[in-house]
């Protein structure tokens, strides 16, 4: 294997090319035959269709230069063998191994990673089986049916994502759906008494989910319910034997008699990449079955397999991130907008907001050089077609173009469907979708100027047969690994996060009322802290 | 009245001054007297600090000249008495006489409309009191316990917002809870579905809300819910009777015998500023009784009346919006994000994101010249500390800064709450806030640049006791009037959206098969519609 190289984006070769080269505009490019072009396979059935993005064929060829000159597949591949990609933290990054092998063994003080996470997933696995059989019971002898996930960040929103987006897919299925879940996640009293009201603790089972096992957000909501839970004085309610924990095995939440059972992670699951490990695991197999959430497994491992092809022509995360970063760095657009037409993915944003905006808003390289240019964008979404009467107003007419980034599907995953003016409403949603693309990149001319639509602005679109348990595994991993390119593009530590330990520190600062600067104790004072 | 002259912000002489004035570094600035000093009292008992924004003395006076040369204010009135104020579709602007009387009386053919706002609370008010006394019940006798709210866009996110905002105050008051909502708003097929799973259609009552009476989503989910309710073979059910909807007197929906009873708004108010109209109104006193949408509207109308003032100083809307348009054009930062720290705000971004981006997301201005500068920005947002584990690592370390608007509370909604590590879980939210406020302008220098802060990063603080109706009607209509501001300095009409049509006319043309487009045709294919 070639020695890997690191080195900005502004001193690559391609880059100083790729800013000379002439901008497309899609009024002319966007045709039938860029359509089906412009457009290849990825993981699980889906399809990525790039042709109402701003690329052509020469730009296209010094993205590929681009994407050698900075070793990306080489890099990932070193990754998914084990090496420290973290280098901040001098961890490796193994989310991929929780799905599959991609390559090499990964061994961590004699301990095989890939069968370390199997164990894990079987222990949980049998102990949902447990649950959902009757065997595990609350402790006053009632089944558990509902479960509870507390966690914050990546513990919360890659879950939640996860487990809206299969509602409507469970519900469907018979037996798929095994247990309703609720989320306790913000430190605001106000969230966990929200979602604790009315619920019935006898047949609730909690998760708490912290990695460190130190996130005070979640070891204060633990408090916090099993203070409700002792306030109920329920006759023999046990409210220990209503949580189990998700955490690293060094933790001090690990093997813990305040716990009905413990399923572990490491240090090499950034909480952003968390979804398809034990963190997201245990909450999707209680609530809907092993088979599902190896379901996820599965399309998630093929993506990591197609985002392993060295033709960025056949390999989706990697011409998604190429183009991402050629609209950031050459086309200077701030933002990008990610716009599901599926009411299911309607957390999806959410989720990619973090694993996008944590992942690469970083000022410095990987060495911790500053750095000369942009990187990570700010990414925001809402499902379509709602967000059409909300903010598509500004995509189309405001002064600032916004990539977007569409997902659809042909069929819905309830079946049950009605025609009303001789279509049914999942058609007139796809309708709705395919409309979007072609008024944003190709517009309209108006005699009156406020009815005019400038037009050529870019869009990709993914889209598949159904939402399904694959798809959703494989979507989420294209983005995981569209992320992950695009921090070696960027030559910045994608799997750190150091921008969040000030607020951390002065947090704690200002809870012990230690030595304050006056600024903080002016803010803390008008917001009754002190 | 001086006659209002419109001209774009690039032709006032503060606007030319303004680029010139040196640049505030909040390093230096940000001190415990500014903090007081940059600070003015709001509606409703609210504060609005903006001591960690970058404007200093010299740039808030050429603020307040910019203010005066844009006649902000006479807009205001003209507005608020019954001038025509959205020219392009030549309607009045009328949000705030649903709230009170703000100047003179205004009258249309012949009816005076803040007579005809209150005759219509009054209705669907006594409509409310006797659903919730019994007198007014299910067709198969059963009392009204759930509503569902069928509308789109302005019909659905505010009044969702305004819904959940309230969901814990509502049950932490006695008999103030008094029907649980539900809400359907995507065309999707799946969203209808989940949402009306387990539901009790004998005790349902369904909102269906459109000014036009012919959205396509929510036409479209009102036959939905008919077809789902008839497929019940529920004996005695007659759908009908469970249905009322709120519309202008003018639509196909008025006085239709397909619902129990209607209500009425009329064309000056506009989707994304009718929440304190029938479409929230309904709604919100069906769920939480008259009384409570009483108190929003007065705290709305609070606010309404410190808009007003002339002196920028006394004037937290005015201010906001002339800051935020000093950020947009002279800074050039392209977005903004909202960050509640109060989990019941979790939908309140997204309620601001449509009514930010949709009114000032413009291109020409008013009288349909191209501008050659930028308007709204792209707005986003997430309840903290939420946050913090997600985004926030871009925006404390990410390559552009973001103006932050914070929004705290020094009381929770529910009394209970718990000590741990010594202090309560508001306390913790609360001293978060303050550390992030001071983490974003301070920053912090570190030998590893990686760690390394470099702050002067801006944000504004509002702040109160306790997230009430009064407010919760103040923070909504302080952003509607700073949203009003803002159109007016930048000479964008806020109150049209032409934007939208675009794609509304292309779905219909797909869904009629009508001259297709080639490149629609070859999208429509790909997603399954033809």
């Amino acid at each position: 294997m070639a020695t890997l190289e690191y080195r900005n984006l502004d001193r690559t070769a391609a880059f100083k090319k790729l800013k000379d080269l002439a901008r497309v505009d899609l009024h002319s490019a966007l045709t039938v035959e860029r359509i089906a072009a412009y457009s290849m396979p990825m993981a699980a059935g889906l399809t990525f269709n790039y042709a109402a993005r701003q690329v052509d064929e020469k730009i296209l060829a010094v993205l590929a230069e681009l994407a050698a000159e900075q070793q990306v597949l080489a890099k990932y591949r070193a990754l998914a063998g084990g090496e420290i990609m973290n280098p901040g933290e001098g961890r490796m990054v193994l989310h991929h191994l929780l799905r599959g092998q991609l390559g090499k063994e990964v061994v961590s003080e004699g301990k095989n990673l890939r069968v370390f996470y199997e164990e894990q997933r079987g222990r949980f696995t049998r102990f949902a089986e447990a649950v959902h059989g009757g065997s595990i019971r609350g402790s006053t002898g009632k089944p558990f049916t509902t479960v509870v996930q507390i966690g914050i960040g990546g513990s919360d929103l890659g879950p939640r994502a996860l487990y809206l987006a299969l509602q409507t897919h469970a519900a469907s299925h018979p037996g798929a759906m095994k247990m309703q879940a609720r989320f306790i996640s913000n430190v605001d009293p106000d969230d966990a008494n929200e979602t604790l009201r009315g619920l019935d603790f006898e047949s609730s089972l909690f998760i708490l989910v912290s990695k460190s096992g130190t996130t005070q957000e979640t070891l204060t909501n633990r408090q916090f319910v099993l203070a409700k839970m002792r306030a109920a004085r329920i006759p023999g309610l046990t409210p220990e034997r209503h949580m189990i924990a998700v955490t690293s095995e060094t933790s001090p939440m690990a093997k813990s008699k305040d716990y009905l059972d413990s399923f572990f992670i490491d240090d090499f699951i950034g909480g952003r990449y968390s979804a398809t490990s034990a963190v997201g695991g245990v909450l999707l197999t209680l609530a809907y079955g092993s088979r599902l959430f190896e379901a996820i497994l599965k399309g998630a491992h093929e993506a990591d397999l197609s985002a392993l092809e060295a033709d960025i022509r056949k390999n989706p995360s990697l011409m998604d991130a190429l183009i991402g970063v050629y609209e950031r760095n050459v086309l200077a657009y701030p933002t990008t907008a990610v716009l599901p037409y599926s009411q299911a993915l309607i957390r999806f944003p959410a989720h990619l907001q973090q694993l996008d905006m944590e992942s690469n808003g970083k000022s410095v390289s990987r060495s911790g050089e500053p750095l000369a240019y942009a990187t990570g964008p700010i990414l925001f979404g809402e499902p379509g077609t709602n967000g059409q009467h909300s903010f598509y107003q500004h995509l189309h007419q405001g002064t600032d173009p916004v990539p977007l980034q569409f997902i659809g599907f042909q069929e819905s995953q309830d079946d049950f469907d009605l025609v009303t003016e001789g279509v049914t409403s999942r058609t007139k949603l796809a309708a709705n979708l395919a409309a979007q693309i072609v008024a944003f990149a190709l517009g309209k001319s108006d005699a009156n100027p406020n009815k005019g639509f400038a037009g050529n602005r870019p869009s990709s679109l993914i889209y598949g047969r159904q939402l399904t348990p694959e798809s959703l595994g494989a979507l989420l991993a294209h983005y995981e690994n569209k992320v992950m390119f695009q921090g070696f593009l960027w030559n910045v530590n994608s799997f750190d996060q150091e921008g969040v330990q000030l607020g951390k520190v002065l947090t704690s600062r200002i809870l012990k009322g230690d030595g304050l600067d006056p600024v903080i104790a002016a803010y803390a004072k008008v917001l009754g802290v002190i």
